[in-house]
């Protein structure tokens, strides 16, 4: 804060909010915020939130005052930033929706106090993991693939892909996870062509192909990792695509550490795909951070030319999906090393099962 | 948009697109968009979204191009826009972001485009529902009672809050929601007294006060409601307290019409929690819109003072909540008519089972 000239600065977006306060409270979409932060240049600072949320702001936060706000934000921070004396705020413009923007700036009019827009100040925190950090997210792959094994048990007695995916949910919670990372994905037959598909009332058939992409959050820690087979016997199409998936994944993997662009790890794994002239069938990037956050930056995108740094968890997650016939993912979580790489799955479901 | 002098409109706020065009992929969060309608003003329009929902967003809409951004929503605005020679384009304020719509003026000024902040122009005709879309909520209430229902006669095999709410997300699943409308609510004893408390691995326990707040997602459309009752047995003080809030829903409930102001029937729940002397125990307002939304336009609370209109449909529901004993909420949602209301609840849970 103190480069940029800040007094002070708002921080609403949830992960944020939480990696600086240890307050977990979900927000139901952008409008309807549990919380902001303002956190004070001279240290310490305020939580603000309403009436529902204050035995939780209480009990889960350590040196933060919690200020309840009864007639909105705009109204306590109009009274309370003057009052600290505040110069310059920092909101966050990628977590601030342009009409609050205006809001603030108005009320930075009024008050005589600078509003300024900050880009991923706490994110850019976030990005490089802790070894503390690292272990809340390795507990939290371990447990994801005890819930996905657990499922795959069961996988007999389900008809459906929703029974599949509701059955993952709640195995995840007795477990202990706080919650699905984000939704279950369950997709077999030619549904498992649809990277981002809904699970349906679809019935898993012999012999279809199935794409499971799960993760949940422990800790405050997300895991997300996908697992492709066959719900049967898989033919022989099948075992050629799951293998050059494979290779395209140990390829990438292996491309991952530190000074290693993330472009040029998408291209590890792309190129085997192309090569083998399924390159239009794999449309999405080849993975992404995870942390608090279960998609966070870096994007690991042919775009994406910035280096990776040791400290990174990053997906490395390859597909191809064929219209009509299906899909295969399969997805790992790697933590960047200055030499290579650590894998936190341990996960061997490669195969048909 | 004629009015506005608008030669287009971009709609990416999930219920408003899904309400325009039918398509209904969930947004993860407001940074993941899973795409943006282009609405022209002489009619018909695009859908912008990426590769992983392409064969979803041709399936689900009608009328509308689908369009693929390889390279990210804004390059393809940028070279779309010019080309079908659109001078004024507006946006959605309270849905974009601060540094989105930075984007989007910083492109403007190079294609000449103005680009224009509006605040919700959807949403408006969003607030009166159709007898279609009216018939569409109820079906999603009564779906949401027969979950609650099945929930409640397997309560007795339930140890803790979670399993609860497991049970009724995995339930309103199989009998064909879509989804929770937002995260089921089961808190049980001191917990209840959280207006949104996290079902935890908290015990139900005899004679427990239990607040079970639930909603479902039908076709697009959200339910919302909440039964308070006692696990047991209740004493003198829960059923004082639970015929208070009763007392306070049905004067609510009561003062629905067309024409009524939106404090006035706040106030005449709130005026009896308060003359009995509960006044500083119901920090809530009484009830919100619901639609393809769980919480929309408009808030019944003491500072909205705009007139309810015919085809509205509101949730009413007052509550009191009493650190350390529990909380008893009542939540029914009504359809504002002419001269009163329909209650499309019919769930008689009011008080002990």
């Amino acid at each position: 804060m103190a480069a940029r000239g800040l007094d002070a600065m708002l921080v609403g977006q949830p992960e944020n909010r939480r990696y600086l306060s240890g307050y977990s409270a979900a927000d139901h979409g952008i409008a309807e915020s549990s919380g902001v932060l303002l956190i004070l240049r001279r240290g310490s600072g305020y939580l603000l939130t309403d009436f529902r949320f204050k035995q939780q702001a209480e009990a889960e936060t350590e040196g933060l005052t919690v200020l309840l706000y009864a007639k909105g934000l705009f109204a306590l921070l109009k009274k309370l930033l003057p009052d600290l004396g505040i110069g310059r705020l920092g909101f966050e413009s990628a977590y601030t929706l342009h009409s609050s923007a205006q809001r603030l700036f108005e009320l930075g009019q009024r008050t005589n106090i600078d509003m300024v827009p900050l880009k991923g100040v706490v994110e850019k925190l976030r990005l490089i993991k802790s070894d503390e950090e690292i272990e809340h997210i390795r507990r939290s792959v371990l447990l994801n693939e005890r819930v996905f094994q657990k499922a795959l048990e069961r996988m007999a007695r389900m008809e459906t892909e929703i029974d599949m995916a509701l059955e993952i949910a709640a195995e995840l919670r007795r477990q202990g996870g706080e919650r699905e990372s984000f939704e279950t994905i369950v997709a077999a037959g030619a549904a498992s062509s649809l990277p981002h598909a809904v699970p349906g009332r679809r019935k898993i058939e012999a012999n279809a192909p199935v794409v499971i992409d799960m993760g949940l959050v422990l800790e405050g820690y997300c895991s997300d990792m996908s697992r492709s087979f066959c719900h049967g016997k898989p033919d022989e199409s099948y075992l050629h695509i799951h293998r050059l998936v494979r290779r395209a994944q140990l390829a990438g993997i292996g491309a991952v550490r530190a000074g290693a662009r993330a472009c040029d790890v998408d291209n590890a794994a792309r190129s085997i795909i192309a090569e083998a002239g399924y390159g239009k069938y794999f449309g999405h990037a080849l993975g992404h951070g995870v942390g608090m956050a279960v998609h966070e930056e870096p994007r690991v995108s042919p775009k994406n030319r910035k280096k990776l740094r040791a400290g990174m968890v990053i997906t490395i997650e390859p597909g191809i999906y064929i219209p009509g016939w299906g899909g295969i993912r399969l997805e790992d979580m790697v933590v960047v090393r200055e030499d290579g790489c650590d894998n936190l799955n341990t996960d061997a479901t490669w195969l048909d099962i």
